[in-house]
């Protein structure tokens, strides 16, 4: 239960700061979130990166799925509070246009491998364990994503943070399934090549 | 009494941020302020911050009172030189419009949750201890809520700051309410989270 | 066969943020690679610093020579991908003036030595070890050095990131020699002055 | 003879960094050039601040002597670097008005107190020992006074500053005593605040 209550609440202002705060506002929540959380859950705020935890084996099935239920609800408290309580809604228009829409599937499978290859580096490796920097580091991927290619997809790496923000307006509906197939296909190459490449560490 | 001057000292560079350097400033100043401090007073610089810490169980009374004075003490120098020795002063116009009162006590509350909640986090959490991103994570809440909710209230999410700005004629004290209300209520509900999530850290 | 992976995993993130984020995009993408590689590969992600660490005494020759092929391998796929897939491609005009040669040869010069020497330091001296924060370092070495002299030679201080910054057209292929000679002079030099000022470190 | 060559090389970036990269240059060339030279030198770069360790009792008269004919040697390379290999120089116009020296002498004075403060707190304390925010605060301290009351006097907080930008003419000579006076008082404070606050901790 604190695990959950934890995913959620980090969610929530991971969405919070894209919403209202872009690639920055996103990034520096993040990171605060993960380092707050990280202690609890294991600060994933991200369905995809839980994916690859658990293909990376340090997670079971429900606890996957409850985490994923976790931080769809924090997503879409997040999107009601920005959208009905602060009223900063978008247009539905879609970020991507026609031509864009394999740039913008690729800029999200590319950001969430990057996301999802760090978050198992720095939070789940033997090799890294006790540091202090795993929250700026999974928060800086977000950041230095948006930065160099959030323009072609605006940005999520996470299926969570899709929802929210098409609920609230920023994305359109529509285009929802770039965001779900390439964050989970980025997130589940990541556990790939994690495995890949720390055979040994179980 | 190390404690009363180091919480003086850095809520004086706190307020002088947040009244000269913004979001950004506020942040940076409480970063390297909480690094500076934490060893000596735990670096609250905050007095919503005070109460969730005691709340949480790691402060007594009379500690959080002397406390709340040093603090105040420190943003009513830090306004002082301001507004007298640099000569910057606001206009004593309301930041927050009639219409926007409810989303700026929310957004204090908010800001404010998320602050303390990392705070306790990171600063006083058994899972978190010996870390070295602790005031990281503190000054880049600050920044996280500027960037992202800022523009709601001004972004104080500190009673303290609140008492400075409004001293300083960046905020009108007709609205200092909405800046004790929000933030008190922020840090106390951190608090009581923090004790759900953490039932085996007293 | 993990410390090539690794090495073209980072190198590849590290040459998409430069092209297409700047001395911001760069630096976030290098630092969180750093982190994310550096119990694998070492994360150097740059032949100037992987030629350092080799006079320093850290590698041997065939180790280093594998290190510059993935890297290699990195910066151009990273430039096909920006270029073909993303679409973004510069003007194959040189970024260094005519009478800016000698300028930008030692602004690379200068920064390579920087970040080499802070490699060394932060990622290879008894001293630092077990350290949290040498990729914040790395990182940062190359956002100061960009933000700081990044105007006299467009900031590579690495000769794989000059590669794939031709390649895609924002460096010309006629000024490459000075990427080259800089950046492999500041990198040895970096590692002369290491085992000079670090005797007993071998 | 490390020591030198260490304060020599980060005080050089320093100031290169102030001369070409304003506060944040400045901030970020610190941070990373103090993880670089801490383990060596202690890395002061900073003939203020090594007053200041000097008055805690962290350093001999001897050897802060040396440091400060080293700090002034790197400044004054690179203000001969910047203004005649880069050919950026200022036009020798004082940064601080005439009615403004008083501001500037006490903006110099806080901002200087600040880092002198925050380098003994997190560099030489028994209750920090071993943390890796060293840098990130050092650095950060001086990105921050230069964004919250950089603009009374320019933002040296450092007398080797000082003298490079009046070298290199963004500063003007006539009010070189208003960085002297400013930075060392703030630095003698510094010291013996740290003193008061910290009695157990020779």
């Amino acid at each position: 239960m604190n695990k959950v209550i934890t995913e959620f609440v980090g969610t929530f202002f991971l969405v919070m700061g894209a919403a209202l705060g872009g690639g920055l506002g996103a990034g520096l929540a993040l990171m605060v979130m993960v380092y707050a959380g990280g202690h609890i859950s294991g600060a994933h705020y991200n369905p995809a990166v839980s994916l690859a935890v658990w293909i990376r084996g340090k997670s079971n099935t429900a606890d996957m799925i409850s985490y994923w239920m976790s931080q769809a609800a924090g997503a879409i408290t997040a999107a009601l509070v920005v959208a009905n309580l602060f009223e900063v809604e978008g247009t539905s228009i879609c970020v991507i246009s026609d031509s864009g829409i394999l740039k913008g599937l690729f800029a999200e499978m590319i950001g969430t491998f990057a996301l999802a290859y760090v978050v198992l580096n720095v939070a789940t490796a033997k090799g890294t364990s006790g540091n202090s920097f795993y929250g700026l580091a999974i928060g800086g991927t977000v950041f230095a994503m948006a930065t160099v290619i959030g323009k072609f997809s605006g940005g999520a790496y996470n299926p969570a943070v899709a929802i929210g923000l098409s609920l609230q307006k920023t994305f359109c509906w529509s285009q929802i399934w770039i965001y779900m197939v390439g964050c989970f296909i980025g997130g589940a190459l990541a556990g790939i090549v994690f495995k890949m490449n720390n055979p040994g560490d179980k």
